[in-house]
């Protein structure tokens, strides 16, 4: 089992990005007791912020991919926490952000883009509570934002 | 005092809804310890999505009533997960989200409607920490999103 | 080292607040095991909501200062929960709301001046998980609000 995670992400031709130096004074994740608190995950794309509003530059397929995009480097952050993804008993709760026009109404759909590739990682370990909702605005301009809790062993 | 809850509930002439089946790759609720951490719950009337904005379409008592339909329906989701309410040690921690126009300001008036039901069901271990706030959508364009973290015995 | 922290205080100046009593059916906090969550704490200046949106009626520098003026705030609430902020392990998780226009992308540079009053307050333990974003509106009009959760010893 401990082969199965790492070897799906290598079948789907993903590399984990690395920790990432926190920027100011925080961190981009915090262990207490056997939950760990990531912080806030900005969309990039080729190491860029990846810009836009849902529902005014960008249609909800380009925001599932952000999103997935998103839960990648969530991926090779708990990967860089923990050394091993086998630690990961549970991811607990996503909240999702999604920088939205006020008339679009598809947060769901774009926060699928993370939750179903957890799932496809980490099989019903993935499967998590979910809070997903649209925003003003994330930093930078992003277009989507994702932080995460996982229960470790 | 496992009666007490409900008939409450009874008195109230509420009744709990089922648990939802999972709509995507995510689940109502996640056990990780003594702590149950429940998905956002969308505000529904009829059972369709309660639709609309505040400070546009709505009004603060409208958004008030949308609240405690969504504690409800967390109520419900609690009680699938539980079986037995008085399982509830302490409702934790709510965020309130409210579909809000850039110049509503009443977002915590709008909580008060889901924050002084759980009181009521749950007299002192209903009081919890609460954050509220206006996003600009709900998924559906829902007027109101909650979730829920509590404590279990 | 437990007059270290209120000495540091001191020497910035800070008269911590007192607990503040709840306005509603939640409360200032809620400990869970090891875990205190705090609510939603708003900007205030002289006592009064610190009104305004980023990006239009604010600068980023206001903004800062009201991150730090409302981090203050949680200090005195987790000092009141707490009777000696010694008892702090760890400052776990930040969420910063901040209200904003939507072209306004600088909330990690708002959000810096609550985390980093923590860090210099707390050193190492102040360094914290974090997520930042913008918000349509936060109660009262106020320009920002954060909510943390806290490890406890």
């Amino acid at each position: 089992m401990s082969m199965s995670i790492y070897k799906r992400i290598d079948s789907l031709n993903i590399t984990l990005p690395p920790l990432s130096a926190p920027v100011a004074a925080f961190v981009p994740y915090v262990r207490s007791g056997n939950l760990l608190y990531l912080s806030g995950h900005i969309a990039k794309t080729d190491g860029k912020p990846w810009v836009g509003k849902l529902g005014r530059e960008l249609t909800t397929e380009q925001g599932k991919s952000a999103a997935r995009a998103v839960a990648i480097d969530l991926l090779g952050t708990l990967h860089g926490a923990l050394g091993d993804l086998e630690q990961v008993k549970r991811i607990v709760k996503l909240m999702v952000l999604v920088n939205s026009d006020p008339s679009f109404t598809e947060q769901h759909l774009v926060a699928n883009g993370a939750s179903e590739f957890l799932v496809e990682i980490f099989g019903h370990k993935g499967k998590h509570a979910r809070a997903a909702f649209g925003v003003s605005q994330v930093p930078f301009g992003c277009c989507v934002e994702i932080d995460l809790v996982a229960e470790i062993q």
